[in-house]
């Protein structure tokens, strides 16, 4: 019955927090904004609720920590983020803050480790262009160059810190040793319809993906729609149409791969007149670097011989590339040993979107759980996660610290 | 010799149209605007020195008059148009009312029917963005309602009429009796690359093409391209392709037809989105209609066989659909048999662009001579057509007066 208040609880402050935004009609918290500071302080207040100590660090980050007084104990990161995007939905993060925080709060007893719950104060990147500020603060792969970046009214970071009380210059003091750490752990919402599809209320994640992005270029001969026979046509939407579909078919063949062509603009383009240059972007991600580097590969050649064959010239530009982080598989041995006692079948699934948990993952063990949202829909005013599946993810957690513990003893 | 002259002429004429413009440093020349007043003054001058009587009608045509002093006689009509796109060449429509001048002028001798050469006065229908006004004013298809179309300065086009003279209330009155016609040829240059491809100087066209211009939408599911495995997709942009291909394959397979996708827009399209929604323009032409209404027909079907493969929502929504305008047999022949005297090799080829000929053909029979271009180059700057070509088709048009004026005597 107590898990039944908790998870209403839970589903409560995520209404509570919902509302904390910058933008009247709609959820957007960015970082360092007035409605960050709201959250981060009413977080705090639970955080205490719940037996914490809190502190926020120079960038922004509120940390709660639940101490086990045993001298050079090592801690357990448990947390998520509490910036958002805009026209957010209320779950995105929060949730896994608000899970870390309950998890605390129905413990009310000592563990033999610390536990720190962490709310990132930047992971989305919305107002600086630039994410995971919070999570790289911790882990020190915070650039400081990224100070002089300016948001949309000209405010530099630097500016931006300093007008919530934190400290620019004293980033650097916001790194966690690697030394005291046993891991970090994050719930979050899948983000995606597979959960929702296997009747799923929680999945393990194996690993966050890698991921490239490359610009593609297609440069062919413009020209009168009505005056140039077919076969004398050199068509850059033609060939960026075949590139397409070779881009899914590669990525339909290959188990877990996605590759998407997400953006393509014809310039100069009108109904009468035979496109002549294509822009478009590429985004393929996988959890083995390998494989999608392999994919990678493979469509640089299927769009040269699209290009040869057509007569057309092609770039091809990589404009990012980030490596997989794989979560630990001890601590996630741990928890789909604590998930299954809710959930008989589970699946480990790599998460194809970015989460703190990746930078962390560069200086400690990472696991994370993933709970089922409707539609598969995530960054938008709808998106939703059953009570039901929170509980079935209160749980887990819960049980997870209670196994890590008897690790410990 | 005298060719090579009256050739000079013609090339010297065309540079000195080629500066008569409304926009410093580019060639436009629009309806109704000073610098058309002034290329119609110029046009003018040099019809009287070819022995012309000059007027120009309510709507801006300027007609040359070559009489035969015959009682009765009916007319051929020569001609092409005055008006430009912006940037455009100096040789589309200009080059045309300068060889039926250029013909006149050196024809110096009576034939048994009245020769009027005229100068279409908005063919490409950019100010009001309604194309053919001096063609269709002619053939009485002229649409009274077209008089309170706005330019981009909100003048309406009867005060655009008025500015230069002319009557908006009077338009009927510039129609020419179909009864008094022998027909209407017109001289163009190609606007594609066919004529360059077979090392061509001139063709014979056969008709200008019909067109069917279709308005495509395909509504999948945007999704996160991180999140959402290919086998849950619902990807418009992949559908857009597959249709974009269908439409290639298909115009490949059927001779003369031209199929274009010339616009493709993803609504809301990003990197890191699947695209939801695709928005595309498809242009369909053919001399034949059973011909292009079948390949249009069997094209929606491609369509609807994607969407449903692929569980999509699809739109066809046709824009605008042209009958195709047949060229004169007669015509065309005595036009073939002039030609063959300065080339031996005659191709007879469809036109994909629109001409005032296709107009006039509603009301008399017509005929084209289409000139080779350089790179199958129009509406830019770089337009361009050998003075050899021009000999030729110089040579083709007088030749055709005389042949026409011998099944006369």
């Amino acid at each position: 019955m107590q898990l039944i208040e908790e998870v209403e609880r839970v589903v409560h402050r995520l209404e509570s927090l919902g509302k904390i935004t910058e933008e009247s009609g709609r959820l957007t918290r960015t970082f360092g904004s007035p409605a960050m500071c709201q959250a981060n302080e009413l977080a705090g207040l639970w955080m205490k609720q719940a037996g914490m100590t809190v502190r926020q660090d120079a960038i922004g980050n509120l940390i709660g920590h639940y101490s086990c007084a045993r001298p050079g104990a090592r801690k357990l990161l448990l947390g998520s983020h509490l910036d958002t995007v805009r026209n957010a939905g209320k779950f995105d993060g929060a949730l896994g803050v608000l899970l870390a925080i309950a998890c605390v709060e129905q413990l009310r007893r000592p563990v033999p480790f610390n536990i720190e719950v962490i709310a990132f104060a930047d992971e989305e990147g919305v107002r600086f262009q630039s994410s995971y500020l919070g999570s790289r603060a911790v882990t020190g792969n915070f650039d400081s160059k990224d100070l002089d970046r300016t948001d949309a009214d000209g405010i530099t970071m630097a500016e931006g810190i300093r007008s919530f009380g934190g400290d620019p210059l004293a980033v650097s003091s916001c790194r966690i040793d690697a030394k005291e750490l046993i891991g970090y752990v994050e719930a979050h919402i899948e983000q995606g319809p597979v959960l929702e599809h296997h009747h799923h209320a929680i999945g393990i994640v194996s690993a966050i993906a890698g991921q490239t992005r490359v610009q593609v270029e297609l440069q062919g001969t413009a020209g009168h729609a009505g005056t140039v026979p077919m076969a004398l046509r050199k068509d850059a939407l033609c060939a960026a149409a075949e590139f397409t579909l070779a881009v899914e078919k590669q990525a339909r063949e290959i188990p877990e791969l996605v590759a998407t062509v997400g953006e393509l603009a014809v310039e100069r383009g009108a109904s009468n007149v035979i496109p002549g240059f294509v822009r478009l972007s590429l985004d393929v991600r996988h959890q083995d670097d390998a494989t999608r580097e392999a994919a990678c590969e493979s469509l640089r050649q299927s769009l040269g011989d699209v290009a040869r064959r057509r007569q057309i010239e092609s770039s091809w530009q990589i404009i990012q590339k980030t490596s997989s982080a794989p979560c630990s598989a001890e601590l996630s041995a741990l928890l789909r040993e604590a998930a299954t006692k809710h959930q008989p079948q589970l699946m480990t699934l790599p998460s194809g979107a970015g989460h703190d948990a990746a930078v962390m993952a560069k200086i400690t063990p990472v696991a994370m759980l993933f709970l089922r949202c409707k539609n598969g829909l995530s960054h938008h005013p709808d998106e939703w996660a059953a009570p039901e599946d929170i509980a079935v993810a209160l749980a887990t957690l819960s049980d997870f610290i209670s196994l890590l513990a008897a690790r410990h003893e």
